[in-house]
């Protein structure tokens, strides 16, 4: 390991440059004016990987071209395989006039880069790349085979990655797949995340008259679909900040001790959170601190509210309906399905026979988590730490990351999340900004993450 | 009076064509291209005055001119003074093509005439004319005199007749003002309509975080304010349907034995009513009519709700903000400011600290009513049976009528309210008809009228 470890000191004032080659493509998924960009970034990280040594082609989808690069001589399940996933597709660097330097032409501020793409996700994918470098040009031994799948179309919701990772059952079967597209909370602080939140989406109308009606003339002696859903609405949710839904909690597997434990350690306070969100006063279940409450609770909330008159002033009408639109967060071992056929039930039963409830179903994904005890995170830990030289911390992320779910599905294995971009990253915002030194320990965690996974057979 | 009945049965083809001749001009309000067409039928209305023998002008106003018209030989507080209020002004009649014939061609089948105004409100103010030109023409002497008032802008408000009453306030000073501009259930129910309900308007804003907020990161650990909204919002009625702002109903005049027996003869059941407005069931406040619940108790109506997401598909966010339209229905003797203080101040004893409501007030109207056994009142069901040959019907309106509180605070007199248009009229719609029967009935009405509020000396 001396060897990979001088190898990147000496080096990275090249390394550094070839992130800035990599960041001038303005590979911009979501416009259509930048498809011939994000062909030749795609083009760019093959010859990128076969200077490195790896074998790598780009494999045509049914919209950007997928990288695959692997380490030469795979030993075909002799040995451990790991995948590890990136994106060289950026998010839009609209709106332009609030980058203090354009997006497409990287600028260095002390050990900031900043770049559209940096952070989100061209310099974490580099750094994986620049650790496997340094292995195959000392000579060093890996201890496992390595593949690295690189996507074009992740900030557009990563359409051809399913059907892509269908075709490539085989050659991608793999003992886990190591992702670094998330965060850590400080320099100080270097994480894991080891669980992801589920979603169920679902949409409630209230159908009351068959039009709008005067609310002088039939108002007092009809019911008001905008109070019925309200009231509806209001009976989900106790003062406790528990869900009402019978069964809503049954499947939730409950924090452990060592988990509370971990996600105790994190940096920040509650006032400077209160502050951040602009709130007069946070608001939780109660029993649990506010990190547990956004990431390791299910969550009832109302994304959006349609009844009525909208405009200026007044219009005086009982609204013929009145519509919410609902997502769940869901926690492990909640079930998408379940938990919105528990939600319609109970929705049901509480609906007033004066109106009709009409419920739709939207969107679902499973919630996530790896055993942070399991071997494989306790060696992406030890790897964190020798890295970055601080006990690293355990992450749960309250969002979704639909492609974890996606390669448990057709892969089969468990996905270690092990994010390098700090809170201040602005990612999908202007001025998006990649630490050097997250960049650097980055590629030392990842040297080490080899060693450490598959010592542990894991 | 035997003349003057004698007299309007003779003339009643005339009449009708006079009808037919208001009703050709295209006079909308709301469309100023037809502003000329408002000014020439002002104008054909003062000839028609003149040729009846009385005395005629047009006054101009910041928009369209308001006729003046008054019986000769005015003898000025020596006797009843009554203004009688209708206006030539029409609703626009778009859409064109649902109309079964033009809606300025007036057209006659059976004994409905089809035209745009014909019930709002031409045929019922030429009605009232053509009562005083039945006294005029054959020299039956009149116990009251008489000024009628015909605005050309109600059907935008009346933006101008506030200040023209304050401006003719001595001219105009009377003992009641008639207005013939209201409906009648049926053609067996001649009604007089003695109360209004007021209005009290108002926005509740619920602000949360400063922005909206991504649902998965945040969510659970930050209150959603559609949420708090819809739980303030439900916490306002209660399950037997009564309002539960503290001194809500404090100020409600109750209804009398009298009144309520006399809401409960009109015709209609409510079965039919439900099934009119389309609803699976209906839905009052307990222990009341649906009549009653619609005109004379008062509501509590969401109007409007508006927050966060509302296009297609879902939108994970926790909203900045939520908002509710509202509009109260008051009933006599409730005061708006009233009403939406202790509103404002019910909702900011209920909203938790975690979000900030902000409430907005609107408009208000007060209610109104004409206490059903006073002598004007009655003189009024006396005129209804003598000219319809039925016993009349006592009405409540459930909404406003902004007019009639301007002529009590600028003139000091209450306004007796004798509709003579049928519930399938479509005042506002396309298709409006006038009944010829209701048209007759109403002049005889008028004619008899002046006779009873005389010689009740109201």
């Amino acid at each position: 390991m001396q060897a990979v470890i001088e190898y990147l000191q000496k080096n990275q004032a090249r390394f550094v440059e070839e992130l800035i080659e990599y960041l001038r493509f303005p590979s911009v998924s979501a416009q259509p004016q930048h498809r011939k960009d994000l062909q030749a970034c795609g083009e760019w990280l093959v010859q990128q990987c076969r200077g490195i040594g790896l074998d790598a082609r780009l494999c045509p989808t049914e919209g950007n071209p997928i990288l695959i690069a692997k380490t030469p001589g795979a030993q075909g399940g002799k040995r451990p395989h790991y995948v590890v996933y990136g994106h060289y597709d950026v998010q839009p660097p609209e709106p332009f006039e609030l980058w203090k330097s354009p997006p497409f032409e990287p600028r260095i501020v002390g050990r900031a880069l900043f770049a559209r793409g940096s952070s989100d996700n061209k310099g974490q994918n580099l750094a994986h790349l620049k650790a496997v470098e340094a292995y195959l040009k000392t000579g060093t031994p890996l201890p496992c085979d390595l593949t690295f799948v690189i996507e074009g179309e992740e900030e557009v919701g990563s359409a051809s990655l399913a059907t892509f990772l269908k075709q490539h059952r085989a050659e991608l079967k793999c003992d886990a797949i190591v992702i670094s597209d998330t965060g850590m909370p400080s320099p100080k602080h270097p994480a894991l995340t080891y669980a992801l939140r589920g979603i169920a989406a679902m949409e409630l109308i209230v159908h009351g008259p068959s039009r709008d009606l005067h609310s002088g003339i039939f108002g007092g002696s009809v019911d008001n679909p905008a109070m019925v859903l309200s009231q509806l609405l209001a009976k989900v949710r106790d003062k406790n900040g528990r869900i009402t839904i019978p069964g809503f909690y049954d499947d939730v597997t409950p924090l452990s001790a060592y988990e509370r434990k971990q996600l105790a350690r994190l940096p920040g306070s509650d006032s400077a959170y209160r502050k951040f969100l602009g709130v007069p006063q946070l608001f939780g279940e109660r029993g649990f601190t506010s990190t547990e409450q956004r990431s390791a609770r299910p969550t009832f909330e109302i994304n959006g509210l349609t009844s009525g008159y909208q405009g200026e002033g007044s219009k005086t009408i009982i609204p013929a309906w009145a519509r919410a639109k609902i997502t769940m967060r869901l926690v492990p071992n909640q079930n998408p399905r379940k938990i919105i056929q528990a939600a319609r039930r109970y929705l049901a039963s509480l609906c007033p026979p004066t109106v009709r409830l009409e419920t739709k179903s939207g969107h679902g994904a499973e919630p996530y988590v790896v055993a942070p005890t399991s071997p494989q995170a306790q060696a992406a830990l030890r790897a964190l730490k020798s890295a970055f030289g601080r006990e690293p911390v355990l992450l749960r992320e309250g969002g979704s990351i639909p492609i974890v779910n996606d390669f448990k599905k057709f892969l089969h294995a468990d996905t270690l999340l092990l994010g390098l971009a700090l809170p201040d990253a602005n990612a999908h915002s202007p001025n998006e900004q990649f630490d050097l030194d997250c960049f650097e320990k980055g590629q030392l965690m990842s040297a080490y993450l080899w060693q450490e996974l598959s010592a542990a057979g894991a």
